[in-house]
C-alpha cells in the first residue's frame, strides 16, 4: 500500500464527525422543526471557542498555529523541506445567522483530519501543509464577506474595511483589534500574498450547497471553477388604477408587464443542459392593494453561467429583453453585480480526481455554483475544491446535512490530494 | 319651458364649483406633487365642520334637517303631498386617506345644487326631496364602509358594528355617540326602513371613478347596475433554493409557479370586450431575497363582471385553471368575498337617460365598476346614479379631478331627474 492509500485509510469517519458535533455545539440551537441549526458570527467570543477547541485538536499532532492580521488562523504540519511554499487547506468556522453545521467548518475540519490522517500514516510532506481558517467568509455579521481572504489575496488592502459596522453599530476594525488582543498568545504571521510568499496550491472542502451530486448520484463534485454572476434589478413603472373601473385595454398595470418581462427572460435564459442560473427570488409591488392596479413593480435577476462567453451574451440581453416585453409600462433595469467566471488552473482539479479515483468514487466535474474564499485564491496560486453531497442541496439553514460517510469520503479524497500536492 | 327645464338651467356652474371648493378646504391638504387632496375621515371634528357647511347652505333654502341612528344626515324639501314617499338623492361626505375633492361629496353637493335650482326655478315637486350625506361610505377609519347605507337599508343591525375600533383604538359605538352629541341639536329621525317607510326612489351622483366616459368621449354615465365582484388569495408553495446552484429543472420556484398560474388565469380571464375586470394587485414572496429560488408567492385576485352568469362561471374556474398551471409547487386558492351583481329597476337609469337627452348629453348605459352606497338600497327602493367622467379614471388620490362644466352637466340630469321621480 502506497503512502497517500494508507493516510486514506486511516481518515476516521467517526473522529471527524464527532469533531463536526463538538463544534456544532458552540452556537448551536434547535429551530421549531426540530433541526439543529448554528449561530457563529466571526470575530464574536463563540467563533473564539471554535476556533480554542480546534486549537486543542491540533496541539497533540504537533501542527505550529500562527494568525496574520486579518485574524485568518493557520495550523502548521512542517515539511521535510520547510523552505518550499507550502500547500494549503481549509474554510470558514463562521456561520449565517440561521446557519448549518457543516458549511465552511467541515473544510476546516477535514483539512485537520487529513493532516492527521497523514500523520498516522507515518507520511512526512516535502512540501509543509498548512490548514486555514479564513475570517469572515458568510458577511453576515460584516458585509462583504471573504475579508479574510481577500486580504490575503492582496485583493483588498487590510483596512479596507475597518469602518464597516455591525447591527450593534461595533466597527470591524474594533471587532478585529479585540479578536487578536484575545489570541495575542497566538503567534503573529505575515498577511499573505500582500506581506509574504504565496503558497504552492490551494484546496478548499465544502459542501455542494446545490442538489446535483446528490441527485445524480455522485460522491465527490471535482470543481473546475466558480462560475460567473451578473445581477439586476428591474423597476417596472405603470399606473394605479380602480380595478372594478379601469378596463384592462387602458390600464398600465405594473404587476402584468412585470410578467411579460420575466415570460421573456425566461425564454432568453432557456438552456435545454440545465447549467445556466436565473432566479427571480424578490419581488416588491407598489401600492400592492388587492383592489387597485399595481403602480410599480420591482424584481431581482439573478443569473449565473461558468461560461463567460454566455454570461456575456445573455446578461447583455437582459435589457432589450425586458424593454421589448412591456406592453403598456417603463422599465429601468440596473446591474448591481458582475462577476466574470473563475476557472481554477488544472493542477489541483486533476489532483483531486486522481484521489477520488484510487477512492473508487464516482466522481463529477463541475463548476462551483456559490461563491467562496477559493475565488480569491485563483490568482495566487493554483486552486481547486473538493464537494460532498448536502441533503437536498440545502445550506444556510438548520436542515443543512451530509453524511458521515460522504464527508469521510470527502476527507479521504482531501487527504490523498494533500499528500499528492506536498510531494508532487 | 316646462319646469325641469327651467329648474335645469338654474343649476350653477359656479356655486356648486365653489362649494365643492369650499368643502375640499376642510381636511384639505397638499401633496408633494402640488395636488389637493382631502383626508376627512368620517365621524371626525373635520366631518361635522363639513356638514355644518352643509346645513348653513341648506337653512336659506328652507331645507329641514335630520339625523337618525348611524349619523346618516338628512335634508328635506318638502313636497306638495307631504305624506307621499320621498325621493332620496345623495351620497357620502368621508374620504380615504389620500383622497380627492370629489369621490362622495359631490353627490351631496350636487342633490344640493338641483334642489337649490328647483327653488329657484319655482318648481314644487309633488313629492318631498330628501338629500342625504351616509355615514363613513369609505371604511377608511372604520371598517367595512358602508356602515350608514347597509344599516338604513336593514342589511345589518344599528349595533352591528359597534365593537369595531379605529387605528387609535376607539370604538366606532362611542365614536357614533360622541358625534350624535355633538349634533344633539339636529332633530333625530327613524332609521331607514329598519324603524320607518321606504323612499320612492334613490339616485346618486358620483365620480365615474373609471376612465371609460373620458376616454370615451360621453359626459354622463347612466348607471344600469353595480357589478358583481369576487376575489381569491392564492398561495403557492415550493421550496428555496441556492439561486447559484440548484438546477432549474429541480426547483420548486414559487415566483416561476405564481408566473404560470397568473398567465392562466389572463387567458382564462381574457374579454374582447374588455367588460371583465381581473386584476392581480397584490404580489408578496418569501424569503425574497435576490439570491434565493423563493418557497412562497401569495397573490390576490379582484374579478368582477355585470354578468352573473360570467361572474360565476369563470370564477368558480380560477381553482381548476391555477392547479393546472402549476409545474413543481403546491397553490392553496380560497374566496375571500363574493357580491353577485346588482341590477337597477328601470325606473331611475330611465329617468336619468331621459334627462341626459333632454340636455344634450351624449349618454352611456354602464354598470358601475366600484361599489357605492346604492347598492345597499337596491332592495328598498328603485335606484340609479349619474356619473360624470373625471380626469383619467382616478379617485382615492389627491389628483382626482372632475372638470367644473362636467359636474354642472351631472348637477343638470340631476335636476331634472329629481323633478321627473318627484312629480310622476
Amino acid at each position: 500500500m502506497d503512502e497517500a492509500s494508507k493516510a486514506a485509510a486511516a481518515v476516521s469517519e467517526r473522529r471527524q464527525w464527532e469533531r463536526l458535533m463538538a463544534m456544532a455545539a458552540i452556537g448551536g440551537f434547535t429551530d421549531p422543526d426540530g433541526h439543529r441549526g448554528v449561530n457563529r458570527a466571526c470575530l464574536t467570543p463563540l467563533d473564539r471557542e471554535a476556533r480554542r477547541l480546534l486549537l486543542s485538536w491540533a496541539a497533540p499532532l504537533g501542527l505550529a498555529p500562527s494568525v496574520d492580521a486579518l485574524g485568518n488562523l493557520f495550523l502548521r504540519l512542517e515539511g521535510t523541506d520547510p523552505a518550499l511554499a507550502p500547500v494549503l487547506t481549509g474554510s470558514h468556522m463562521d456561520t449565517q445567522p440561521n446557519g448549518g453545521r457543516f458549511d465552511g467548518i467541515w473544510g476546516v475540519i477535514a483539512g485537520l483530519e487529513a493532516v492527521q490522517a497523514l500523520r498516522e500514516a507515518g507520511v512526512t510532506p516535502r512540501r509543509p501543509i498548512e490548514i486555514v481558517a479564513w475570517t469572515n467568509e458568510e458577511g453576515g455579521r460584516f458585509a462583504p464577506g471573504c475579508m479574510g481572504s481577500m486580504a490575503y489575496a492582496g485583493f483588498r488592502p487590510r483596512d479596507a474595511w475597518d469602518a464597516v459596522t455591525d447591527r450593534e453599530g461595533t466597527r470591524f476594525a474594533d471587532a478585529l483589534r479585540e479578536h487578536l488582543a484575545e489570541e495575542a498568545d497566538i503567534p503573529r504571521r505575515p498577511l499573505g500574498v500582500a506581506e509574504g510568499p504565496a503558497p504552492f496550491a490551494y484546496v478548499e472542502a465544502h459542501i455542494e450547497q446545490g442538489p446535483r451530486l446528490e441527485a445524480e448520484g455522485h460522491d465527490i463534485g471535482v470543481v473546475t471553477g466558480i462560475q460567473g454572476s451578473r445581477w439586476f434589478v428591474v423597476e417596472v413603472a405603470g399606473k394605479t388604477d380602480h380595478a372594478g373601473t379601469a378596463p384592462l385595454s387602458l390600464r398600465r398595470d405594473a404587476v402584468q408587464d412585470m410578467l411579460r418581462a420575466i415570460t421573456a427572460l425566461n425564454a432568453l435564459m432557456h438552456d435545454p443542459e440545465d447549467v445556466l442560473r436565473f432566479t427571480v427570488g424578490s419581488v416588491e409591488v407598489s401600492p400592492n392593494t388587492s383592489n387597485s392596479v399595481a403602480a410599480r413593480a420591482r424584481f431581482t435577476i439573478d443569473f449565473r453561467h461558468p461560461d463567460n462567453a454566455v454570461l456575456q451574451a445573455r446578461g447583455d440581453a437582459v435589457r432589450g429583453v425586458v424593454q421589448a416585453a412591456l406592453r403598456a409600462c417603463t422599465a429601468e433595469v440596473t446591474e448591481r453585480f458582475h462577476a466574470t467566471p473563475v476557472a481554477f488552473q488544472p493542477l489541483v482539479p486533476e489532483a483531486v480526481e486522481r484521489a477520488a479515483a484510487a477512492e473508487g468514487l464516482r466522481a463529477l466535474r463541475m463548476p462551483s455554483g456559490a461563491f467562496h474564499d477559493a475565488q480569491f485564491l485563483v490568482p495566487v496560486c493554483p486552486t481547486g475544491m473538493i464537494f460532498v453531497p448536502c441533503r437536498g442541496g440545502v445550506s444556510h439553514h438548520p436542515s443543512e446535512y451530509a453524511e458521515p460517510a460522504a464527508l469521510a469520503a470527502g476527507a479521504r479524497v482531501l487527504a490523498r490530494t494533500l499528500a499528492a500536492l506536498a510531494n508532487g
